[in-house]
């Protein structure tokens, strides 16, 4: 199985770069909802690709169709599904792709998973143009859960070698969280955005592309949400992280750095502030077996380096059996971390709300 | 839910570290299969405390039992249920936990999440105790793998700041992997091997502790394993992995460090050697949206220092509400990444072994 | 949850009668399964309203448009998403729908579920109009089991009191099965056609409506198939079966029938056919400990008068808090049990099929 | 997968009849519930064989030990294991089975499902003793529902020929309930008690069987209970029923009756009773499109007559590939209506306590 997830909010996403459309259900949202579409189609704009010059020049109008499930404004708590047909798709750019694997996608796999019925177009199924759906539904449970006093945001962590600061972990407010989702490079340290922005156009202009790291801080949960064991908030979040095509890491709190920690600076010391339970640090960032423990949850993503680049590479023709040298034509991203912010938090909204969901058990 | 996970292999586990017995029950295991029963007491014993000063003094005897699904020395097909009685339990050490949260367990969340009707003693089914049904399941699942030509090993990858090699990612042999499982402290580059256990026994007499990486390969996996989006082979190890207690990250192939890579550099080039399609790197770590492309799987977890530490540590007072300082008795792992060496291998075994059994579809 | 079905083949239903427009997404199909679209929508014609004097007279245009998973005729193996949208629709036939709770119909079970949110219209999600996407799913299912030699056929068992003989057990050919797909009625005493048909549109001239019983057969599948308890064939056709909506009771093999027989009747007993296992009866359908014995799997199904009928009713007004008296408007279906047939033969398919794929497990 | 069931409330089955030890894990039960181990045990006692001359002269000691997820009294919301030993198993009655199938069991899908590696001992894991684990976890189900004001009870709605009365579908008190639970044969009219005994005698006495139907209420259930298409209530109860062996068949509420009846009678109308709303009548039993109205759910379920009987049978001996005559040895039920009565009611009470936990969605 591969497009369906979800215990108690389930979501079942579908299509092809450059099929009739991509969409998505969503199943077990609350009835009588009200969306506020506004809202939800500053996410997907967050999203979108042709913007600026630091992503690819095509133009996706990304307006999605809601086909059922919505009534009167409202959620009805039947399945609402979503589609968003596919238009400005060149097929032509995309012709080698057939039998030229490009390195670093999933052309090569795709094609042998499939026994080569895939939609190649454009990296079909896999295409990043698939988490279009993904942000739709992750942007409505988000404000579910905002509704709840629970608000996700993130930063740009890093992008190649040059490193924003870290997220407080144990002090952060909602109006810090939301002047980011404002930015187009959402970071801590504003003084790295004109570096950062070099860097991107530098690879560009080489033809070449650079990744990068999130940050992602949820703040509201309440202590004791989560599972021991199986759904543990690390589990369900990274199972969901990892579906976000060029995610190639997760850590939750100071993650890797912990380990170069001893115990005894790891261990967030827990104290009342008045009756509120707190910890002095944050390093297993709001999570302990499982479960948080009213602290933020914070994580952060590893996002690699756009696959499409422009230089000449190195690859097989699977048709003729043959080595090859080829480059990727069509326009490309030189840099999808600062586009795949809002799909981390998509994605991160949709397993809390589930998890939430799941916690009247 | 928490204690239940698997399409294809389910595994239910169930226990609390001072309760009767732990135990395991597996569900869609193959009929006929022939457990080696020496191979999986080894396993078992790879992961149980008390073999040398590193780990605790703690003996426990984890002889499991098998309770049904095996007949006449092999597998009935039906499901397979384990125990393992709990002995060596000296509750007295734990008695204050009722009301001390220790920092870095899961007390406190555990308090929360069950109101208070949790098992506390020594962690309940929080405690580390908990993995060995999941050695027990994932060793039988490792032979069954092995009779597919798979085979899963790891090294420690590091301990606090002493960093050991990384595989050789392109070309990884049988003979080396088996190697490392004889090793009480498996590494790549042997010569560290003095460093590490002093650094160990250093915390140890400070009554602190370390944390470290481990690096895992699983090897002679097809091309074509795995899912897009939400049952990738990342998704599906990540949940699993992060299931384990004190893993605090995840990363696959070069993981974190890809995001410091061009495009140029990061992407693995195919290339055909005779008719094998090969990557000339493997920074993917054998991954490709989600799906095996050949090259052996390669990931890095983080766990975290052990969080029971002979030092004093603040914390709180749950049933008189009052911050407090306290050392937490008894006998503790110094360092508990050796013991997660096969716990990391059991789970990825158990979702590999699951998604090959889905792979018909 | 409750519009995602499966373990091997999900599917993810959506759509209310009035709404934009209703669907289906299948996850798990093979890949490069060529559909025989002539063979699909005579599926789904069988089911579409219209036709004659014995159904409704709304005409519906259930031509499914195909999203997703489909590329060059073939699918793909991502998900296959295909939606219907809605045209025919009166809205002004329902507009006292909203207060006014039909008998017999889940108006007011869904106005409670979804605390009045949910659209009403022609009973919105509730409607046997959704009933057209699980054809299309069946359609294609029925498709992929019959390359694995699985055929599935259906007649009307019953009309009321006017009863059709039983399949014969033992010896079903693909024959017979076909032929009773290309009749308006199925039945295999065709001398009982005229007297249905008459009992039917009296039923209709009396503003009332009759119900009765469909027999399904499926021949073609292998000793072997299904599962001890939870996913037993019967679990698995049961929980399908009884999302139809007007399905109230469900039967395999002689079912109530078998209750009343001595054990010495009832148990099937075995013989060697040459190699060949069979019974010399099929008084258990086919199935046995859940599992497939290798005879035709045989079920029946009781279909309810349809709700909907002209006569007058007494009923409650939801919104004024009264008893009331109404009839209900529109056009109507003086019997559904005919248009039932395709629907209870696409679950089968569905459930078989998820069952099959299951099966190299 | 066969042994692992649920949403909300996870179950894991496991056992063979002649094994070390049969048992259940069940996950998702509330924290601090209070388990009445006498009202437990009582209803273990129910389903247990060797009470009288109805059953089989086997003593089974079903005396369940709890090993997780139960600390000081209560449950602790953490997985709750408990397993019960195989001890009155004279093996030796069995020899023969491996060879000869035995009509009307699973002997022969069995072997055949699980390549004769199935422990065919008494049955092994399709042995009906396997039940006593449901009857254990519906037990603990039943005592959280009834904390909730939700009662269920059933009757012997037949035995071979003879029928008891219906349920009165809109009036059954909490009362007239309990009252049946206390009768070894559950009767609405219990003047048929002799005539049955003496069937059920005058079957065992000639070497044969009898089957029989339970009809079994619950009541308390609210409205809006429940999920249109898959996760109906219909559904989820079938799903569960046909998991008890030997069930052949279930119908809701009037079921197969109502197929002969016209709308207008199967219609129940609802009406205000004061602020509730109810309905005249019950032909639906209580369930409109999958969903509850509010009124006692009623569903009537097809056990058929058991399968091991004295007489002389005619079969196969799979290991000779030739056809046998033979009789099943032993001491066996000539009935197990009597005994499937609390496993219907335990099944139930898993079914409603998972939709019930998932209702806060």
């Amino acid at each position: 199985m591969s497009g369906i997830w979800g215990n108690n909010i389930k979501v079942s996403i579908f299509g092809e770069s450059h099929g009739n459309a991509i969409g998505i259900t969503i199943d077990g949202l609350p009835s009588g909802f009200e969306i506020d579409m506004e809202k939800l189609l500053f996410e997907m704009e967050r999203r979108a690709p042709g913007k600026n010059e630091l992503s690819t020049a095509r133009k996706e109008k990304d307006l999605p169709e809601i086909l059922s499930g919505y009534f009167e404004g409202r959620t009805t708590g039947t399945p609402l599904c979503a589609i968003i047909r596919n238009k400005d798709t060149r097929s032509k750019d995309y012709s080698k792709l057939k039998d030229y694997m490009r390195p670093g996608h999933a052309d090569y796999t795709g094609h042998i998973r499939y026994s080569g019925f895939n939609d190649y177009r454009g990296g079909g199924h896999f295409s990043g143009r698939i988490t279009a759906p993904l942000v739709f539904a992750g942007a409505i449970c988000k404000q579910v859960l905002e509704k709840e006093g629970i608000y996700i945001a993130s930063h740009i962590s890093s992008i190649k070698d040059i490193k924003d600061d870290d997220f407080n972990g144990v002090n952060l407010t909602r109006e810090e969280l939301f002047n980011l989702r404002e930015e187009e490079l959402p970071l801590l340290n504003k003084s790295l955005e004109h570096k950062i922005r070099h860097k991107i156009l530098q690879a560009k202009y080489e033809g070449d592309s650079v990744g990068g790291t999130i940050e992602c801080a949820i703040i509201g949960i309440k202590a004791g949400l989560g599972n021991p064991f199986f759904d543990s908030v690390e589990s369900t979040l990274a199972h969901l992280i990892f579906s976000v095509p060029a995610v190639k890491g997760i850590e939750f709190g100071k993650g890797f750095e912990m380990t170069r920690m001893f115990g005894s600076e790891a261990n967030d010391e827990f104290y009342y502030d008045g009756d509120l339970v707190k910890t002095k640090t944050n390093n297993n960032g709001g999570i302990l077996g499982g479960i948080t423990n009213g602290m933020p949850v914070i994580f952060k993503v590893a996002i690699k380096p756009t696959a499409s680049i422009a230089k000449e590479q190195n690859t097989i023709d699977i048709n003729n059996k043959t080595n090859v040298k080829f480059r990727v034509e069509g326009r490309h991203d030189p840099c999808i971390v600062q586009r795949a912010v809002p799909v981390i938090e998509a994605v991160a909204a949709i397993g809390i709300l589930d998890l939430i969901k799941g916690a009247g058990q």
